[in-house]
């Protein structure tokens, strides 16, 4: 099969800061596998919020990360570096990347890939790295959700928010959620969630309290901020916890502190992006292990919302900020 | 000695909110034991800063707790419930308290007595539970302190702040510590802190990137709040841990969650006083095993800054009101 790589190809470049239509196709060289990666040729990407950052000039991507866009791939493998043990040419996968998603060929780290789960396609398998390995690590490692916890989620039909509600809800945890409108929150009980609050007609601490005997959540992912990181505290039970993963409505926040004594909370988070390939392997070993075999049966499933055709990214990322969609934006680079 | 124990006795009584001078001697019955309970002859009385809140009206005891003021004491066990398997008439405890301190005899859960140390007397008794009680919980479990770590902890020369920076540095932390006099620095270095930041002079933050390498610490103990809380993000490591304590600065505070984020803090806190006794009495088990030998080799101590007669107690919290005190001010109940 190498011998069919080119030596270019089509990639989105971010032509300078700006609004979706800075999107356009350019030409790249193809990149070349590093001693422990796979050069895969790309079939489908996922969109990302952070990628719409990228896009505005918000978020620069990790030192020694390419300025092609794009967190999450799946296609496949047309080549391995030396020392690769694992994938061979040929092999369909799915992984998370740091950079370079947006392209026909990408390289990937070898332990960030997966195994494409038996029954998916490229584009349903391009919507899954980023969503599960964010909500894994932080709403099973950080968060520490056992079962019979309750749990809340902000933006339930995001692609955080679907993967979340149905992870957690998999996992044995009773599932509230918040999202903008009555359809939206009709979607997230669809999913699994056991209660969803339309936070335009109700506010959603009086909510979890009322779901919740009084008792408020064990764990909270939110990706908010804002005026919501107070009223988490408010929703949490004692004890409880807030694993914060973005910041949509503002970084700053006016908090009560004595309310993380009393209740004894933990306000904690993280970003995926600039972790180390080790940690990322770390995370793809878990999934593997406990969450490919419930997509296989298909008690999970990523949530597509929409697939535009690669060359019009700029129409993905309008649909994001838009803020209408219902799961994960997929390009579909085939 | 059951026949000696007489039916009233004098306890300091917070008579109305307001300043050190509401606190009053008054007569009171001699409460009783419960099955778990001891009833202790009170010889020395540890004065908190929440006797203060309390005495100000702004901590009102939990439930079932009585009005007197005082969370720690020191004397002899002169009877005990039909339940207790510990200790017995005669023997010298030191022992957290719900509530009562403030007078000549105390009831106390047997779990949550410990004997004196050897070679200690009742005033340096009555000086330990609250502060290593506290501290215990917060830094080495809540705030999972381990050898090596840099650790940071405010007001260094309160009860909390000695009593942190000994332990801290016997269980081997490079611990750094702000006080607000270069006199108190002084001190807190002859303690055993390997850094001290005059916090009126210099900018902590600065100070502890500097005392770190630019790193940050693993692990600060604040009981400031206010605008040190996102002080403390600034000076936290990445995996830092901040516990939060009490909030003297006042308990609104202004954060930037993308500090969480970005470093993976963890902001978490506690209060002691409203704990079930169970709690307090695993506490108290690991400090019995993990500190009172050190205690005994003088390692560790508590440091006492004013002994003040037992009816003359308005002026000990005078005393912490002002601020001059280094280490614990105690009540001579004898």
């Amino acid at each position: 099969m190498a011998s069919k790589i080119p030596t270019t190809m089509t990639a989105i470049e971010i032509t300078q800061p700006g609004g979706p239509l800075v999107l356009k196709p350019g030409k790249r060289g193809v990149p070349e596998a590093g001693p422990n990666e796979l050069l895969v040729q790309v079939h489908a990407a996922g969109v990302n919020r952070p990628d719409v950052l990228q896009r505005q000039g918000h978020y620069p991507p990790p030192p020694g990360a390419s300025d092609i866009p794009g967190l999450e791939i799946a296609g496949d493998v047309v080549a391995v570096g030396s020392a690769v043990t694992r994938f061979r040419p040929g092999d369909r996968v799915t992984a998370l990347v740091a950079d370079g998603g947006y392209a026909q060929y990408c390289t990937v780290h070898e332990t960030t890939a997966l195994p494409i789960p038996a029954g998916y396609g490229f584009i349903e398998a391009a919507a899954l790295p980023e969503t599960f390995f964010t909500v894994w690590h932080n709403v099973f490692e950080r968060g520490g959700l056992k079962s019979g916890e309750t749990f809340l989620v902000h933006g339930g039909t995001s692609g955080i928010g679907t993967t979340a509600i149905q992870l957690a809800s998999a996992f044995g945890a009773y599932v509230i959620t918040t999202a903008g409108s009555d359809d939206k929150c009709e979607a997230c009980l669809k999913l699994g969630a056991d209660r969803a609050v339309n936070y335009r007609t109700h506010d959603f601490v009086d909510a979890v309290k009322e779901a919740t005997g009084g008792k408020g959540v064990n764990l909270t992912l939110d990706m908010v901020g804002g005026d919501y990181t107070e009223r988490n505290y408010d929703a949490a039970a004692v004890d409880g916890r807030i694993v914060q993963i973005a910041h949509l409505n503002g970084a700053k926040a006016t908090v009560d502190v004595s309310k993380i004594m009393i209740k004894r909370l933990t306000h904690t988070g993280s970003t995926l992006r600039a972790r180390p390939v080790e940690f990322k392997a770390g995370i793809a070993r878990e999934l593997e292990l406990k969450v490919w075999p419930l997509l296989v049966q298909r008690r999970v499933a990523p949530v597509i919302d929409m697939v535009y055709p690669f060359h019009e990214a700029w129409r993905a990322h309008e649909r994001m900020e838009e803020g209408k969609h219902v799961g994960k934006i997929v390009l579909d680079v085939s």
